[in-house]
């Protein structure tokens, strides 16, 4: 069984190749864009400037069938779902962040790991203890 | 631009109605299971009771149409991205739960808040305190 997500924008950062990619969200790292789509904005209103923000976004190079693969400090080989790997069947992304500021249809952030030109697919307010930044991918 | 979720199983709860289904996710609620197909069960290795996972979701019966949408408490008009409505683009759940226990390719949690049957896209440790819960869909 499938489903089909559409993209509601996209992931502006500084990283040209996923080499550069750091491989962790950054709460004090540098700013980035998530640009909604002209079709979606509407679904902006209410956002406010220091919320905690749940980010959802797509990792469209992954590998989906890789479902054993080493884990990057130890080289112990682990399945997928105990890795935060962007390899996997879904590969959606998700990273909590602060939103720092607006312009026009795009909300900015801080620190996010992906490619420049992410698909960005959702946006949440996130329940949790401001203190606490948690990256899942 | 569009991408393909796989369902990689599925959500066993108790509620067979949305009418049931409780408006957020309980800690220390009824026992769930994490039925994790066959064919993507090697993607469990390595994770252990106790541990604190992400969860997402898929809520196959949403409106993905309903950009703006009133508050549950105050019926004030609001952007789907700053509500946690079910209703959203890409109606994607997360939900931060512990691992009670194993059953084969099975994971019993505690208090999600979906149908019975619900399609699982993914599962990952999740990063976080441990005394920290969050919900966000």
């Amino acid at each position: 069984m499938t489903a089909t997500l559409q993209y509601i924008g996209q992931i502006r950062t500084q990283y040209r190749t996923l080499q550069e990619c750091p491989r962790n969200i950054d709460p004090q790292g540098p700013v980035c864009k998530l640009v909604v789509e002209q079709d979606y904005s509407a679904g902006m209103t209410g956002l406010e400037k220091g919320q905690l923000i749940l980010v959802l976004y797509w990792f469209e190079h992954a590998d989906r069938n890789d479902l054993v693969q080493k884990r990057h400090n130890t080289g112990q080989e682990c399945g997928v779902f105990a890795l935060r790997s962007p390899h996997r069947p879904n590969p959606i992304a998700a990273a909590v962040v602060t939103i720092e500021g607006f312009e026009k249809n795009t909300i900015l952030v801080r620190g996010l790991d992906c490619l420049d030109r992410t698909p960005l697919l959702d946006i949440k307010p996130a329940l949790v203890n401001e203190s606490v930044n948690i990256r899942c991918d």
